[in-house]
């Protein structure tokens, strides 16, 4: 079994931001030479999402306003009596998830013809780290 | 280490569908010969979702019409300027999840006495494929 | 490639329960041996969550009443025909989703600095299984 561990750093310059890592998770497989397996890629942060939708615009602002209103920005958390400001971003994490396994196939990432992956930040404009590991054959 | 990849195509009938999948993703199991490692199952569409709960009729009604609540269909998506009317169940993709990893121990899925893999059509009529992948040995 | 599995047994005191299990898979992996590869944690039930987020007292309320918000106690579930109460703990199982993927890298579990792994359990007072199952080199 062989496996690749790569680490990618993100700095927004938006509080929120949907940003589409396809490319860059397909590169680090090139870069693994794993023909078969899994890839995890997985935000290291709890405040940040990682999932698999459309690349188009419209629907990245649906999803935005969809998780607006199903885990809101409120004062009112009781996360925030540490001095945190961020409960809403806590939340979005748990519901669109924070990872994804994107299977390996004849060296490839197996995706449908509409799946991307992509980095969804919740509580951005400061350095958040996101991993990406490969394993398999 | 050893991989098996296996593509499902659905076409349901109806627009949104709860199908029990679980004696397919054994069947495949039982044909990889794999005895330790983990089986991915996951939807290679953005309107479709896997998830494990019950195989109880009732608990799918609430489960339908709860996706309906949180994630409503409705003409004023973003998505819909291009053409498309489907997104609700983009949503409803990123509520439930796209993919499980079911444990396989001992050359069996490593489930729960009530653990069920369901596969989830949101928008459906249509054909719609599923990746079956295990790794292990 | 290697593989390590372990089943945990949990019966809470209360109905509801957030339990943090980093030490637990922590200690998993180093029975292991396994150096790199994937650590999959996940609950056996279907009314019961595994997740990764923040050991903070208030944000767990936080999670708590935002769970019962989107997923509330009612007698007015279909599923309760069948004589359960729990129609609500199905629905957060998929909410936060039942299980979660850690990189294992250089021996460790791969984490972020805030990263903590729990169990959520949302139909306690009896006896409820988890497994950990890791797979590497």
């Amino acid at each position: 079994m062989r496996s690749h561990t790569y680490y990618h750093w993100f700095e927004t310059s938006k509080k929120r931001d949907y940003i589409r890592i396809t490319d860059m998770v397909s590169e680090q497989l090139d870069k693994s030479g794993i023909k078969e397996g899994f890839c995890l890629v997985s935000a290291m942060h709890i405040t940040a999402g990682v999932y698999i939708n459309d690349a188009e615009s419209g629907l990245i602002e649906d999803i935005d306003g969809w998780l607006k209103d199903l885990a809101p920005e409120s004062p009112n958390y009781r996360h925030h009596k540490t001095g945190e400001t961020n409960g809403d971003a806590h939340l979005k994490n748990l519901l669109v998830g924070h990872q994804v396994i994107v299977p390996v196939t004849d060296g490839k990432l197996d995706l449908g013809p509409w799946q991307q992956v992509y980095y969804a930040e919740f509580d951005g404009m400061r350095k958040k780290k996101m991993i990406i590991k490969i394993i398999g054959e």
